[in-house]
């Protein structure tokens, strides 16, 4: 049940001595065809890792044969000395496997603005290909996790084909995308061009909606491989479907394991006039340090969400709003409804429910709270 | 040195029963004349609370006679019941007054979604009415306190005339206001184009430019009434510089006083194409909760200050930016320069500086970090 249960597929996942801990820190994922075709999102901060910069062009025609990804340090704001270790890393997998460089993404995480050893990560390499495996994929999901309690993957069968997926990601989780390292294999035939639709469509839904302390990464990229290898090309609506549950199924991994978290908060809009407005009222309540705050205290604080709305463009009337927590509607027509003490919040699952009476759209946003933990975690993390 | 100190007001503060405590929680400005011109800001928030919405309209005509201000509840999504009992608060001011309710502005503070006791708060004026005197000022400051540890007063003399202020507000800081309810009184004469056009420079470059949590209330309003009572009229430049410093006084009470915080960060961005663009970068940063926790956890984490850079519309290049904190340049060209470890986050106060290298235009924003301390508050607060 990994990266690896699709047909056509190796991985590995080593210690490669980036992290001091001596824990795996470096995977190679590797399509052995006989397609190649492959679709890829990167994060849309101005302020790019070296291994973002480099992926970039890799993908651009639609062919990937490998992934190479290390924990340890991101390789961002490193410079063009950073820029040369991503490229190093690339030849080096190139030379390993017997593909061009330029077929090869690179994917790091970790600390910013710290260099790896090029050496280091060269020898890595090495490492993994010696190590690569048609059952590597839960090891090259171990050796990608950075604060990550839990390793994350996830399964979808179709009709005689699969989609497999690994991620890592456990904070900085925001759009446009969270703080994450994805790899998607499919054993079905699909040219990049459906690849990249179905990917741009089941990212939009999944990991574009978690948003757990508001934070965008510099390193975020998600990169889906189509080996082919099962002979079957499945209907392109089919496709996407199976991917958008495997992309939800991994989101909601990543947001159960954020760094700190209590709660995973999800918050849907409904009755809004757009989807982008339904989107943009559920990321204004899920960057509220004051509503995240009180969901750790146990708090059905609905003022704080509605005063959250009051700061977006969505369409609806002030005076007419409408909010439930775990289905109790403790404001309507925003005045205070039924009781909030009927609302307990001491299980980790928290609903919220937004009704915008402006129009049949919904979307939901998921996120956490703000806990003593978060803070504790990301005060640590370097010092 | 309190809003009395100019000539033509008088105040007070008394307890009205609304904080459980007992601790005075109404407060009377009463303008004297003989000149009633006002001029005022309110929170941007689309969801106002009640007295904002009675406020708005009182305003309009630029005459202003008295400011009743209740902390406690702040009749905030509290239905027409709500408007009812914040237009019967300014009928009761105007009867004891002797001026129009049409010239009262009403502001309340406290939580939403509550309901004072009208008849407590009536009482209260009544009491206020009757304590009402032209030292009053000090009790004022303290009746509006919420969860401020101190009250916030601040006086700016002039050339025979003076502005005195008082402030309260300790999170939920953020533009376009902070949470706060602001009083500034002054005995110079000042028509109410010109109060207006000088509050509105004022609040631009101060309280806009606080950004403590990113959350934005209800029931922001910064009033200013000139009773012309000193008989001068300065320029409106000067006026402007003394509001502006009066301001920016006040601004700068709060900040020091956010709930929780154990750093006041400033943000200036230099060398930006615009202040627009040197604003939108400062909020960013002031809005990134990993550097937020960084800094309360001593750690100078530049990354996470490009990272949010990277966010922005700002135009830069973000392979050549520099980031000081403290003064010490640990990021050049968007590389590592001098060491972090130079940057001591022993002190309450900490700057930060980013270069964006666009153009000739600069501003700073100021924000806290994040500490246990703020989640702790913000998650017991109404539980």
């Amino acid at each position: 049940m990994s990266i690896t249960t699709p047909a056509g597929f190796s991985a590995a996942g080593v210690a490669a001595g980036l992290k001091s801990t001596g824990a795996k820190d470096l995977a190679l994922v590797v399509n052995h065809g006989p397609t190649f075709d492959s679709a890829s999102v990167f994060t849309a901060n101005r302020c790019k890792a070296n291994p973002v910069l480099w992926s970039q062009e890799v993908v651009k025609d639609g062919i990937v044969r490998a992934v190479v990804l290390n924990s340890g340090g991101a390789n961002c704001y490193t410079g063009p000395e950073g820029f040369q270790t991503t490229h190093a890393v690339a030849e080096r997998v190139g030379a390993t496997v017997g593909v061009g460089a330029v077929d090869v993404v690179v994917c790091s995480t970790g600390l910013i603005g710290l260099a790896n050893s090029r050496e280091d990560l060269l020898a890595g390499v090495d490492a993994a290909h010696a190590a690569l495996s048609p059952d590597g994929g839960d090891d090259a999901a171990h050796a990608i996790m950075t604060t990550d309690s839990v390793s994350k993957q996830a399964v979808v069968e179709g009709a005689g084909w699969s989609i497999g997926g690994m991620a890592k990601g456990a904070g900085m989780l925001a759009p446009q995308l969270a703080t994450m390292l994805v790899v998607v294999t499919t054993d079905a035939v699909v040219p990049a061009a459906d690849l990249d639709a179905a990917l741009r469509a089941a990212t939009r839904v999944s990991f574009d909606r978690l948003d757990s302390d508001g934070c965008m990464s510099t390193n975020d990229t998600v990169t889906v491989l189509a080996s082919g290898a099962s002979g079957i090309t499945p209907s392109l609506p089919d496709f996407t479907e199976a991917l958008t549950q495997l992309c939800t199924d991994l989101a909601m991994q990543l947001l159960r394991d954020a760094e700190g978290a209590d709660h995973e908060i999800a918050i849907t809009t409904v009755n809004a006039a757009t989807t982008d407005d339904a989107v943009e009222v559920g990321r204004s309540v899920a960057r509220s340090n004051l509503f995240k705050a009180a969901v750790f205290g146990k708090d059905p604080n609905w003022g704080r969400v509605l005063a959250s709305l009051g700061t977006t463009s969505a369409a609806f009337d002030p005076a007419d709003l409408d909010v439930a927590m775990n289905g109790v509607w403790v404001c309507r027509s925003s005045t205070p409804a039924e009781d909030p003490a009927l609302v307990d919040l001491a299980p980790r699952e928290v609903s919220v429910t937004i009704d915008l009476k402006a129009g049949g759209e919904r979307a939901t946003v998921w996120t956490n709270d703000l806990t003593h933990a978060y803070v504790h975690e990301n005060s640590a993390y370097s010092s």
